[in-house]
């Protein structure tokens, strides 16, 4: 039988977000890896998945080929067609408030944490000379976005509510990664936190699609 | 009758979507204009409403109280509660691919035009020094996006399906206002939108809470 999903995807942070979702909830997926060197992202066939030209997205074929997009919002969609037991979501109506947490939280990392991570990760690591304004700034704030999610898990296992969810599952990969001057000791409650989910077997599972990053060691 | 909402705002980009979209519904609200010069976003009051020291914020004082923070997250629980007929949404269950192309689009605004056009702001007018990389990087992404945006609207009345959108609203303030080097002109679809846009007296009314932005002209 064929599978459900077609995963577009790279060993990147917006990437592992969805192979870890699609693992937890045990979605059968073919992968394909997109070649970002040369730039398979941009080409003619991948723009009509995504017009923007960026990984990941997914195609559901039992929804006649429907593409979708945006890290968060292939979580969010994942969460409404292949979640009926809110396992990784909160009943959108009947649990109202948490789905909305769970919205705040995913915005606050794919509008926060994710731009400014990604620009801390290019001003260290990829401008042709130093720019050290650049790389106070982007640093600075990243660690602020920690500070703030380090607060909200004083007293919490988990970002929203009382179980694992796409709000985790959002923020997780690039706190794992972290950048360039930040520590993960510097943040109690995000170490015992990313603890707790790097030992969900199907998390770490989908944390090494295509490829596990570096910085996990087993 | 005290109202429902108290929005808590500032004249910002990200402010304007939330008046924007309460006018078009016309969700009665109380305005709380956030003195962003003095820092009372980052004051204790404010930090329990959203701890992440950010307008806009609401509260729903219909729903105990409720606060919700990040602009796109405010704009998904306005059309959930206080948008019965989705004027400015889809059914998220009968219209499933509409209500997740709102989505794609407004994370698309949310993690790309929003934090990008910011930073093209920042390094146009903030830095204590002119920095060329960091101007043009995000001039560049900015225009980019826009172009992404111009190709979207080929053809479209809106950004998604047959009527205005939340995912309007989220992009329509920040394309409003432009950056440096982009020219309206550029983008003939995205000229239209606007117009059409602007045209709405709910809309317009909403962007000027607290007061209207300079490049409005009348």
């Amino acid at each position: 039988m064929s599978k459900p999903i077609t995963l577009y995807t790279a060993a990147t942070l917006n990437g592992y977000s969805i192979s870890i979702a699609l693992e937890e909830l045990r979605v059968p997926y073919d992968l394909k890896v997109i070649a970002l060197k040369e730039k398979e992202q941009k080409s003619e066939w991948f723009l009509k998945i995504n017009p923007n030209g960026r990984i990941p997205a997914i195609v559901d074929h039992k929804n006649n080929d429907f593409p979708v997009s945006e890290s968060s919002a292939i979580l969010l969609y994942l969460a409404q067609h292949y979640d009926p037991d809110n396992k990784l979501s909160y009943d959108p109506v009947k649990e109202a408030n948490l789905h909305s947490e769970v919205l705040q939280w995913i915005f606050f990392a794919h509008g926060g944490l994710g731009p400014m991570q990604g620009e801390a990760n290019h001003f260290l690591l990829w401008t042709p000379e130093k720019i050290p304004y650049g790389i106070k700034r982007y640093q600075d704030e990243t660690k602020r976005l920690y500070s703030v999610i380090e607060k909200r898990l004083e007293g919490r296992e988990w970002l929203v509510g009382s179980h694992y969810s796409m709000a985790d599952i959002k923020a997780y990969p690039w706190i794992a990664q972290k950048v360039g001057i930040i520590e993960h000791s510097e943040f109690p409650n995000i170490q015992v936190w990313m603890s707790r989910i790097k030992a969900r077997p199907e998390t770490w599972k989908g944390h090494g699609v295509p490829e596990r990053p570096y910085y996990l060691e087993q």
